[in-house]
């Protein structure tokens, strides 16, 4: 069955005093709409500084959540000098400590995790796709560096566009753009 | 089949004439050796920039070889801002302009590739391995991040070290690390 490959950049996921900390008073304002009903990317922009080394203009997701979140991949690990675990997004269980430097202040947490392959689903994809009571699935990739990736998980909410999220890690290594076809394979 | 696992950052070979014009007449120096006989990494290094931005201290290695070439991953040419097309080492054709910039001058050559993930065969390795007459093969990958890999080429010389080596994509990709073992499905 086809997928839908979206590639996620380094970006940062906030709860409300996290938020607070970083930018004061004044609300998160959307810059644009993510595929995902009800996320959006935000004109808002942090400091992510690991052990080593830090990127400027890292991108605020939105809405806030209830958990502090920088999914960074592999290749920008080494660059910061921080050795994050895999985890699928909210699983901040051995999460690694990372310093998030905002225009009113900075935070260190304990909040640097590289994402899973994943892919969003919700009750009716799962129910049209065959999907239901499967956990992850492997998928066939395309193209000149193609290959087959494992581990690729099924992220359920309320309401879901059926797309894959991988890192640029995957998404370059597999020379993979935005909006490219993939094949799931179960 | 197993095989060893080698990750190769980016770098640069030179021919003589371009090694002239970059550190003048003194010799290329060995810094250490790679693990295929008679290559080495240089104590040498040069700047690599592309149409947006340049990477410093990117390692030359030896011998000079007849062709000048720079190898970069699909995350380095977007830092770069260059489009590399994905050639066997030595295979030119189609690469990428790009500017090498030396102590004692600069060049410009159609040279920037992204290198095929390849495994170092030679006459013995292929007839010990059972791999005498194949182009390419697919390779297993372990580990928390597993898949699969199409498109390995196996790549002749007349003394090879039985390795697949992959770009940093690939390797960050899978979460590999120098030496990992991988398996090689024909």
């Amino acid at each position: 069955m086809k997928i839908k490959v979206g590639i996620s950049n380094r970006h940062v996921h906030l709860n409300n005093d996290d938020y607070k900390a970083l930018f004061g008073d004044i609300p998160l304002t959307k810059r644009n709409d993510l595929t995902q009903p009800g996320m959006y990317a935000c004109n808002e922009t942090v400091t992510i500084k690991g052990e080593k080394r830090s990127y400027d203009n890292v991108r605020v997701l939105g809405p806030l959540r209830s958990y502090t979140q920088v999914e960074v991949s592999k290749t920008d690990a080494y660059y910061l000098g921080v050795n994050p675990p895999v985890r699928n997004s909210g699983d901040l269980d051995g999460a690694y400590p990372i310093t998030i430097i905002g225009p009113r202040g900075e935070i260190t947490r304990n909040a640097a995790i590289i994402a899973t392959r994943h892919i969003h689903v919700d009750k009716n994809i799962r129910r049209e796709h065959n999907l239901e009571g499967i956990e992850k699935v492997s998928v066939k990739i395309f193209g000149e560096k193609s290959g087959i990736i494992d581990n690729v998980y099924l992220k359920d909410s309320d309401e879901a566009y059926f797309e894959m999220h991988l890192d640029t890690d995957d998404g370059n290594a597999f020379l993979l753009k935005q909006n490219d076809e993939a094949e799931i394979i179960k």
